[in-house]
This record gives structure tokens, sequence and C-alpha cells, in this order.
């Protein structure tokens, strides 16, 4: 759908038919044409076709642009659009935009802006970075307890343009604290004679605009909310923010999760904007200390070099056995990491979950070490085959365990789970299995010997 | 917030206080009380706390609790209650039911059904599985064109509990056809004396009832709406689907890419729930799959048994440039297959990313190479140093193009980029990693011992 459209307006653009890409300018999902301003190379044509745009289009487009292409594109702009449209972006797409740039492009981005926007820009940048009062909107239309609905919906009439969303009314006292927040479902079902406190049952939900923006995703995710009101410490009703941001922001912290998981650092601009440095420090850090943790297998291994020596067969089942500890603890990390943080298992179920894991390791552990014995017996005899079947079944309870406990560990920590990257258990494992393999087989191999 | 709430009513429970727990029922959210039904083991203690809750409110606290929790209770229920609930839950929360069940208790469960919920349920199973039909409700306000403004507000008043939500309002032609979707915002802020036709623009979204869900999450997310129409092939409007429970959806869909990148098998129940039979048989296919890999990166060592017996010292380095090709294509992986998964990245930028993908690991390869070879140096002197550096950069870049390339052509392929899991990069990693490095090694070798 929105490829199609894109992709058209592409095409239109290219074949230099003015007329119709006017009208498609007029007549596409600004998130579309967004899209395609984005796939043009050079500055100009995107300043140019951002030209074309119907006046009142403008600010909803750019709004869908990614952080580094509105910068682009503000610079490039006559100084009055840059005005008009950091004037006209709602408060919280503003922010946004400005949280990204550097301290620089702030200060000159900052002096754009008029003094009312400008002071309600400070004031929303003065709360924590990835806080919910950054991802909220000073726009809301509340009501008074004592007001009829008539009234109220008058109110709600004249205030609407202003607000961002009025799917809920909230209902404040006289110092404007939260009280109640209504669908506007109910005020429309409701005789328009009777007062709003009729309406009110005191069942709402609301948030610190403090608080970490997990926290809002959270609870309108748990609640079905569309909207959800911010508060001060007093209670007092400052903003609100809207599912759509939510659903956005969940994105950016699943993307994370991933990131992490995947042992690649977190990176904040999107994959195809980032630059080759930004990748490269990103991945350094885990892949240096990973270094060090296979450095520290090597040396375990250098621990057993008369048993290797003795027996060089050993090393071919080496890969085995260090592959499979970590392939079946990245799955157990993998499991344990997305339940965490959909909050389907929490800390006082690792108890359980241990129990349960043990159990899928141990049968995991025996039939893999079934099939590679047959292996191990066909490649170097009996003695192989026990060794190679004994670390089997150890390698894979080990790495599981690993891959299960660490998560719930770094939880416990109040650390991000994810931080048990696949990678790091990967490599603990690694070491781990090399430990056990040589050990298991220099036991075998030196009671063969005694026996022999 | 809601961990409050829970612990609280199941505090309560224990201490046997009658008025605070029936207190608590009525006022605390339903997912809340949900959330505390799941945790009680009994299921005695379950009915007991479910048959407590005021009549009104039982049918949506059964809507919040899993599929498997759902069926234990409507099992241990009373039949009039099982078939009340049945009968007040949405369309859409009943086939999320039913289709989690086995054929037998399908067929039970459907006998409880009256004959026009049984037409219903019947007819949203028909759609294929994971299609917009079976998330969609056929509970939709729709009004007239020609209709004036009042008209529309009477007819929504009236039709307003029928209905799962009115954010927006559906015209439709006289055969049914969806022409427009407008804000209910819109209706209030209108003179009540014009045509609906005014407040038009032509300008909504809509989905196939037998397209993927997968598309309803992409439309509702780039669209920022909170409710979506769903159509027949004609046109007709024939349900709706809303953002919350899109968000559930996509939430499933992040959970399988997780599961699948960590190489652990699609689950389709809670990890709290799934059985380690389960579990088992979701991790070992992939585990054996990779196990023959492993060997056979056996197989490429004992290829090269001679080199390794005459300098037993690469062993050491042996686990290094296995595990650090692999942490390398991990990263690549999860990187790509988030992007691929978000549409940061499309199939058309592969070759964009490929030269980044290749001088990022370039970058890395060298900056690690350099470590280690300080390392081989003071392990093994000058060959071995120049042993191991190649090795690194030579993995590294292996690693990173396979972990980049794969979910590219898997993507290419109509496959899900996920299947790219993390311990399959690894694994294809390690054989690379292996031929590579001892490649290296026994040609150096060679080299030095004609010219020694």
């Amino acid at each position: 759908m929105s490829d199609v459209a894109t992709t058209e307006l592409l095409g239109l653009l290219k074949l230099g038919k003015a007329s119709q890409v006017d009208q498609a300018l007029d007549s596409l999902a600004v998130q579309d044409i967004a899209d395609a301003l984005a796939e043009i190379e050079a500055i100009d044509g995107r300043v140019d076709l951002f030209q074309r745009l119907p006046d009142e289009r403008q600010t909803d487009t750019f709004s869908y642009l990614g952080d580094r292409q509105q910068l682009d594109l503000l610079n490039a702009l006559p100084s009055a659009t840059a005005r008009k449209i950091l004037h006209e972006l709602l408060p919280d797409d503003r922010t946004a935009f400005l949280e990204s740039l550097s301290a620089d492009d702030l200060e000159n981005h900052l002096k754009l802006l008029g003094p009312a926007d400008l002071k309600q820009s400070l004031n929303l940048l003065g709360y924590p970075e990835e806080s919910i009062g950054r991802l909220m909107t000073p726009h809301f239309v509340s009501v008074e307890s004592h007001w009829t609905v008539a009234r109220a919906l008058d109110h709600i009439r004249h205030e609407a343009d202003r607000g961002e969303t009025v799917n809920f009314v909230f209902v404040t006292d006289e110092r404007g604290r939260l009280v109640d927040a209504i669908r506007l479902k109910d005020f429309i079902l409701a005789r328009q004679d009777r007062p709003v406190e009729a309406l009110m049952d005191g069942e709402f939900y609301s948030v610190l605009a403090s608080a970490d923006r997990e926290e809002a995703v959270q609870v309108i995710q748990r609640y079905d909310l569309s909207t959800l009101a911010v508060t001060d410490k007093q209670g007092v009703l400052i903003g609100i923010v809207t599912v759509d941001d939510i659903m956005d922001v969940a994105e950016e912290e699943i993307t994370e999760d991933f990131h992490k998981l995947g042992g690649a650092g977190v990176l904040t601009v999107s994959l195809k904007e980032a630059s080759t440095t930004l990748l490269f420090r990103k991945r350094v850090g885990w892949l240096m200390i990973l270094v060090i943790m296979n450095l520290l297998g090597g040396a375990a291994i250098a621990a057993f070099e008369a048993t290797i020596q003795s027996m060089i067969l050993l090393v071919f089942f080496l890969p085995l056995v260090i592959g499979t500890g970590g392939n079946a603890g990245a799955q157990a990390a993998t499991l344990m990491v997305r339940a965490l943080a959909t909050g389907d298992v929490q800390l006082k179920d690792w108890f359980k979950l241990w129990g349960k894991e043990l159990s899928v390791a141990l049968a995991l552990g025996i039939t893999l070490a079934l099939i590679v014995s047959l292996v191990g017996f066909y490649r170097g005899g009996a003695e192989i085959a026990i060794i190679v079947a004994i670390s089997m079944i150890a390698v894979v309870v080990f790495g599981s365990m690993m891959g299960m406990v660490m998560p719930f560990i770094l939880t416990r920590f109040k650390l991000d789970p994810a931080t048990a990257s696949v990678p790091l258990i990967t490599s603990i494992a690694d070491i781990g299995g090399i430990l056990i393999y040589l050990t298991t087989a220099s036991l075998m191999l030196s009671q063969g010997l005694s026996g022999g």
C-alpha cells in the first residue's frame, strides 16, 4: 500500500509530470510523501518537492521524516519556512526533533522559535532523557466536574483544534489536579443537561512526567488506552501521551532489546542512516570483551595440552562441544529475555522455570549425546564415544542454565536482562564447554591408561 | 502499579478479609483481577474468586486471562455461567479463545453457543489462521452519507453499546460498501444540520479480512489509526480491528522474531505455560541441525590434522578464531533482521548496506587483529602472530557478511529473515573460521618449512 504510493510519486517526479505530482502531493498520505522525500538523494530535489507541498501539509509531512532528514531539510529551507515548521510542529514532535540535535544545532534552532514556543520546548526538554515528559504534548482538553455535559461539549468543540486528541476528556479540580478521565463517547451518549459529575467513576490512569517512558508503554498496553494523562508530582494534569506515539516508543525499545541480545550495542538512529564509524564504535566494545573471553577459552585448552597431544582426535569434537553448549544457551537466553520483557515471566518465577529448564536441557543433552556418541564411536571407538556423550549432556545443561539464569540475575540487580546477549552466553558456554570436555577426557584417558 | 494491585488482592484473599476482597473486586481494573486469578494455583480457588466478581465484570475479566486459563476456568464453572461468558465475549475475544482449542474442546464449546453466536463464530473461524478476519469484530457503527450530522449522532448514540469503539464513524453506501471513515470528533465539531457528506474527504484506510494480520499492524502503525476498517473483496464493510488488539498482535509477532533469532523455534503459548515436552520439541530440531554443522567443523579440523600436530599451539587460538567470526556475524544478523522487520531497510537497499557492512567488518577485523596478534606473538612468536592476525580479519569479514547477506537472501525468497538465527550464523561462521584459520596456518607453516 505505502510502497506503491511512494514509488508512484517518485515515478511521476522522474517523468516530470508536474500536474500529476501536485495532485499526488494533495491526496497522498503525508507518511507516504515523507517516505518519497527520504528516497530522494539530492537535497535540492528534496527541498523542491517539499516546497511544492500545499502549505498546510508541510509540517505534517515533516513530522514523519527521520531525525537527520529533518535537520538536513530544515537547514536547506528558507528561514521563514523553517520558522513556520518549527512553530507548527506539535510540541511532542518538536521535542523529538530538538533532542536529536547536537548542542550547536540545538542552539541555532532554538533561536528560530518564538518566545512561547521556546519556553514550552525548554520546559519539555527539561525532563530527563527517555522520560514521559519528553514524549508528552501539553495540548489537551480538560473540563470541570460541576459543568453540565452541554457546557463541557461546547468547551471541547472550542478547544478541540488545540488538543491533539479528544478521545478522552479529562476532568480537573479547581487547582488543575486530575480527578477523572472520561471517554468522549460517554459525553455524546449522556443527557446534555446533566452535570459532568454524573459521568465520573473516578477510574483513570495517569503517569508522572518524570517517570521512564517504558512505564507509559506498559500502562497504555495493559489497560488498552488510546490516551494517557501525564501529571506532575502534585497530581496536576500537565500533558497527555497518545497510543500512536507509544507504539513508536515500544518499537524503539524492542529494537534496543534486539540489538542488545545480538551483542551489537544500541543504535539510536536507523541502520540505514548510521555511519560506518558509528556502527564500528557500537560493535567493537562487545567484540573486544568477547575476544578476552575467547582467549580464556584458549588458555583452558593450553592447560590440557598434554591430554590433547596424547589423543589429537579430541580436537575433532571440540567445535561440536563448544558450539552446542552455546546454541542451547542462546535458545534459553532468548526465551527468557523476551519473557521477562513482555512480563510473561517475573523474578518470583525463577525457581519454577529453573526446574523446567533443567528438565528440558537434560532431555536435549541426552538426545544429542545419543547421536554424537555414534559418530564418536565410529571415529574413535568406545572411549571417545563415552567422553563425547558425557560432555554433550554436561555442556547443554551448563549452557542452558547460564542462558536461563543470567537474565534473571541481571533483572534482580535492576539491569537490563538483554545484556545477557547471545554472543556473551555463547562465549561463556564456550569456556565451560572446553573445560568440561577436556576434564572429562583427561579423567577418562588417565583411567584408561591405569586400567590398560 | 498493576503488580501492587494484584499482590494486594491476593493478600486480602489469604487473610480471608471477605468485605475488602469484594470491594477490591468492585474497584480494581479487570486486567489486575485477571492477573490475580492466574496466580492462584488451585482451580477451586480460581472458581471461587471468579464467582465472587460482580456479574457484569466476569466476562471482561475472563477476556484478559491466557488461553489455557480460560479453558480451565470455563470447564470448572457451572455450565450456565460458561454459557453466559461465551455469549457476552466480544466476537474477536471469542474467536481468540475458540481458535486456541483442540478439535474436541472446540466442539464442546461451540455447543454452548446460541444460534446467532454460533453462526458468527463459525464465520469468523472460517478465515485463515493469522488473517485479519480472525482478529476483527463485526460490531461497528456505520452511517450513510445523505444523513444529517444530527441523525448520524442519534444513530451513533443508539448503536454505541453494540459497537466496540466509536472513535471512527464509518460511512457506507446503499450496498454497505465503505466510502469514508470520519473521526467522531469531527461529528461533534460539525454543525448538526449539515449532511454527513459535507464532512467526507474520501481519505480512509481499509484492509481485506482475508489478508495477513501483519498488514493490519503495519497500516495502523504507519497511519496512526485507532480503528481500522475491514472489508470483503467487494469493499463491503464487515468488521473493524482496534489498535489495542493490534498491539497484542504486534507483541506476538515480535516474540516470534526473538525466538526465531535465538534459534529456539516459535512458542505460541507463554513460556510459563509451556510444558517441558513442548519446549524440548521446539528446541531440539535446530540443535540437531547445528550439531551436524558442528560435526562438519570437526571434519574440517580433521582434514588439517597434520598441520595441528606439527604445531599444537594452533589449537590454543581455535576458540578465539571460531568465536569472533560468530560474534561479528551475530551482530550483523541481528541488526539486519530487525531493520528488515521494522521496514527501516528494504530489499533494494542491500547493495548500499553490503558496502557499509564490509567497511565496518574490515575496521573491526583489523582492530581485533592488532590486539590478538600481540597475544599470538607472546605465546608463539611472529609466525603465530601473523597467522592469527590474518585469520582474525578474514573471519570477522566472513562472519559479518554471512550475517548481513543471509537475512536479505531469505527475504528475497519470501522467507522470514529471522530464520537466519544467531546460532545458525554462528555455526556457519564457525566452519568458515576453522577453514580460514587452518588453511592460513598450513600455508604459512609450509612456507616456513621450505624457507627454513
